[in-house]
């Protein structure tokens, strides 16, 4: 693994495939802000380690990182045939998936490549690297296009002067160009909007003040960082005309699980007055969870919040913490759901249900 | 400066005079949670370094340490005669006053102090001496005294059980005993009473995680930290039973202006129907300031934000933060504000008004 040049590309396409196809670029997220290191993964253990350490964090983001090493690394295979090729496709293909084996993601573009090499085990060597290769890039392609098309409708919900409230991080270094609840202000910066984006630094492991901060400032949009207990006194300075987030999951009637903290300014934006918009794929609304109540939330470790970043302790020995991952955000307190397909509004039973027909 | 053995009863009297009259115990607020040191403050520096550095804080603590200050040091003046005396103290309390010169209880003390000691300047030097330490010793008996009346206030308000959401630290370490805010907490703690309390940590420096946790754990009451942008979910799980915050100044209408993040808690508890309630002494209140709008919020450093107690960056390096320190809380939102002299409900233009009558 070796540090490669800082490249002005970079920033949107965090994950990039290098021009000799025989490594991947990723920026060390786990590093940020306080520096920018861009590292170039050649071996599988350097893969391994990326996705395993959160060197590349974001599920899709894994999901593209993942694609492209099954066929970096699969183009590098020796071997005296088919049989034993694909054998040892396999084995490279195992090992990165166990290095994050919930994110589904990452199983399935592992799966998608391994795919496209199987579809043509009768030809020759290089037409299945091609065809790896092809799906990979086909991968990110469609993450591109998934997140432009978002932020095309979400574009239509905003006006250049904007001030916008985010919390935590969904734009592209979770996923590839653009993001999702980010990546109207980069499309609209793109063309010529101005925003004035406030971000919440998103306790406890500050993704919107660490990530969020980065890409906007890369993209030479105005962001200024607050505490999360902020977000009232800028709201009530009239400074916001809109919060934007992304979500974990949508239930079928709307009710939206994200980052921990999302409910409470989803509330304060109805109280001011406030839209409060959600960004995500369609993939991500489950009709088979009927609403928030049936969403299990995530309770994460008491050292997130007992200590700054593991290290100095800031609350008493002995002391609990309670350090839920996600909170839920009531439908009645969703302005409106975006999503690649289109905008849903209440009531999202119906609107939710439209959209998988169209 | 020395330090002094660990004593069950310090941390309700975080201020407190040697029996041998010749110095102060403190416990220094800079180390904790993560150290608890006792000092014993001797000297004339010992003084000024402790107020200056913060090591104790609080408006009211500080006024409690520095008339002790000038009762101990104006005894150990060695002088020919009286003017030299008077010539001397008046030095150290000006030495004592410029530590922090905007603190007003600092300069109300001293003054207190030195009045007495004036008052018996045709006396003896022992009648002098013990008129400088009962009047030390009546600012903090008038301090515990009103805090104690706030508590029975606000222990009417409560039943045993009930969950209770802190914002900020509003108690002993700030105070004498009991504190304002958390006051009730600890008397009810006295009473048998059993609360459940969630000290929101209280972002950037942490008040709640640091010290109203330090001070609850102390007294054995159950406490829980949690992040600033959990109070939501806390609330929606049917965890909290009334919200307890302190204030540093009431307009006349009641607006209330506190710690910031204070006016977000308000809007959601609100929202979930939970009762809010605001505890401060009647000379908190501010006939002079006819609303919220008139009250000026204090910006502070950037840096707050922007980097783990000054030490690891957390936001990029040129990236805007802004630091308001405190906000304010619309009277609307407000259930209740507690006081000395009772407690005062909508609309506060008359309930507030009728207090100064009583």
């Amino acid at each position: 693994m070796t540090n490669a040049a800082n490249n002005a590309e970079m920033f949107c396409e965090n994950v990039r495939l290098s021009e000799n196809r025989d490594s991947v670029f990723i920026i060390d997220q786990t590093l940020l802000p306080a520096r920018e290191v861009y590292l170039e993964l050649k071996s599988l253990e350097d893969f391994y380690e990326a996705i395993y350490m959160l060197r590349v964090r974001g599920a899709p983001a894994i999901g593209i990182c993942a694609g492209y090493a099954l066929a970096v690394l699969g183009s590098k295979i020796v071997c005296s045939d088919s049989d034993e090729f694909f054998l040892r496709l396999r084995e490279i293909k195992e090992r990165i998936n166990s290095s994050r084996p919930t994110a589904v993601n990452l199983s399935k573009a592992l799966n998608r490549v391994e795919n496209a090499a199987l579809s043509k085990s009768g030809q020759g060597f290089s037409d299945i690297i091609g065809a790896m290769f092809r799906e990979s890039a086909a991968i990110q392609a469609e993450d591109i296009e998934m997140c432009r098309m978002i932020s095309e409708y979400g574009l239509t919900l905003v006006k250049s002067g904007y001030g916008i409230l985010t919390h935590c991080n969904a734009g592209p270094l979770a996923t590839s160009r653009y993001g999702t609840g980010l990546g109207t202000l980069f499309l609209g910066k793109e063309h010529g909007y101005d925003f004035h984006v406030y971000a919440d630094e998103t306790r406890p492991l500050l993704q919107g003040a660490r990530l969020t901060a980065y890409e906007l400032q890369k993209a030479g949009i105005d962001v200024t960082v607050i505490c999360d207990n902020m977000a009232s006194i800028v709201m009530s300075m009239g400074k916001i005309n809109a919060c934007f987030v992304g979500c974990d999951r949508v239930a079928a009637n709307g009710d939206t699980a994200n980052k921990i903290g999302t409910s409470g300014v989803a509330i304060l934006a109805k109280h001011y007055g406030i839209p409060f918009y959600v960004f995500c794929p369609s993939s991500t609304i489950d009709f088979d969870c009927a609403s928030g109540k049936d969403i299990v939330i995530e309770e994460r470790s008491e050292d997130e919040i007992g200590s700054l970043f593991f290290r100095e302790k800031t609350v008493p020995e002995g002391v609990k913490c309670f350090n839920p991952a996600f909170d839920v955000t009531d439908n009645g307190l969703i302005t409106a759901i975006v999503t690649e397909k289109g905008i849903c509004r209440a009531p999202y039973c119906e609107s939710l249900g439209a959209l998988i027909r169209r």
